[in-house]
């Protein structure tokens, strides 16, 4: 799935995120079991793949890894709470993720509840903690972790989801551009801000990380998608099909990687080539779970 | 409860709140029922004593109260998240709340969950909106509101107040300390950043608003006190008993005023006595409900 050189940025993600995260549970509390149910969800064998996509982009722009690490366990924090909340009883009610027992069912509804409400709270500590020194950056970084993660972004996405009940193909690429798209476009937006890029740049890769996640979301369906008793927002069946949404998705991705190198000429650095982007679009494209 | 002034604050934080809280809902999101609940609970009756606790803790600091309102708006927003998410079946299971229906009772579970991530989330986002201009201060700001209502703070005392067996009173103070303590603190932490004070006198006021919290909760648990059936985790009879608890109050609530006149003197400038304050404090001594 992701190249040997991101692979050993995941591993120094994870090491990193471990001191963080552990360093902000009181000694005061002599229960461990909040801080065991946030662990659990958060190193549980997640796939990384919003630090790993952010990462290739940082790559493309030169932004340093160091630099970058903390708006990557910022936006995978606020990915996993999303997770532990839409598993409850009362949202999806799902009993297993990844093969594990979901987060509610190993700890109970009310810790989960909490690990969930304390991992959304302490992604934006942690941006302020890491980003102390670079303070004009901070506004814009929290500023863009509010704006995906809430209302304008996952949860008006995640409502959307919920209350979508006659599907169009438009109102369907919505709701998964903000519930899925939004957070991913945070991978392409925050190495964007660090690297001090204008507005319209910041957009623009906002825009193209957002089609990132959108395509994600067709394979998604792709994958789900079954001829009888299909789920009524499955966008397969508004693309024309399975094999048409395969080409849709390839064109497409074709298109993104030819606008990012687009956008990377204009920058008029000397930026890498969009080969590790490319790698993990076409990962994508042919995967099977 | 509060005096005319702070009524009059009170109200131009509503006002304030009602524009801010509206800008941020999507115009692409048709339906309305996500920001009909998130208003329900924001302006449904809450007596907004962490505002106006707050602005009277700026005046007494010379903050000025448009410099304020931001940070009112977060705390105000903090506590509603709390009481939506609390009052969840597999939290506290409550059907009413000031006399009304609580969030699930009238929008389902789900909404009331989006609801409170929401409200978490864009509380952040606020900050970041208001404070672009003082970075500096927006640091300090985000760091201090991730730092009460997370792990650290609002969160781990809700966990301590579930995980409480064996009651004994530094165990019950400190859940109080963490669970309202903390959020309280920021009324009075958030003033002294703004105004720009140096961290010892900063965490100074944040231990004296804990205080607060604390006493704001005695009180609490003085007029939940039942001879019989009596919650394990009432401080009452820790006191001594009702008349002890009352005394008990009233001579912190002195001792309180006087260390705020003390820290008011050490900041050497020409600040308003502590009347407003002794105000309110009174007031809590007093009340019924």
């Amino acid at each position: 799935m992701f190249s040997e050189k991101t692979k050993n940025k995941i591993i120094e993600f994870d090491e990193f995120s471990k001191g963080a995260v552990d360093s902000l549970y009181p000694n005061k509390i002599e229960n461990k079991k909040l801080i065991e149910s946030i662990q659990y969800s958060f190193f549980g064998g997640g796939k990384r793949f919003r630090p790993a996509l952010t990462f290739v982009v940082a790559d493309l722009l030169k932004v340093e890894t160091k630099q970058i690490l903390p708006w990557c366990l910022s936006l995978e924090m606020i990915h996993t709470y999303s997770l532990i909340h839409d598993d409850l009883p009362c949202m999806d009610d799902d009993d297993f993720r990844r093969g594990k027992a979901t987060n509610h069912k190993l700890y109970g509804e009310s810790i989960a509840l909490l690990a969930g409400d304390a991992l959304l709270t302490e992604a934006f500590g942690i941006l302020a903690q890491f980003y102390a020194n670079e303070s004009g950056n901070l506004v814009k970084l929290i500023n863009e972790l509010a704006f995906i993660s809430g209302l304008r972004g996952m949860i008006g996405g995640q409502f959307l989801d919920m209350e979508l009940e006659a599907a169009t193909i438009d109102k369907i690429k919505l709701m998964h551009q903000m519930k899925t798209g939004a957070l991913i476009s945070g991978c392409f937006s925050g190495p964007g801000i660090i690297k001090g890029l204008a507005p319209d740049k910041i957009n623009k890769l906002k825009f193209l990380g957002q089609e990132v996640g959108f395509l994600f979301q067709v394979k998604d369906d792709i994958l789900d998608y079954q001829d009888k008793n299909q789920d009524s927002k499955n966008i397969v069946p508004f693309l024309g099909g399975i094999e048409k949404s395969k080409i849709f998705i390839e064109s497409e991705t074709d298109k993104l990687l030819q606008e990012v190198s687009h956008l990377l000429d204009t920058l008029g650095t000397e930026l890498t080539p969009t080969n590790e982007l490319s790698f993990l679009l076409k990962w994508n494209q042919n995967r099977n779970l």
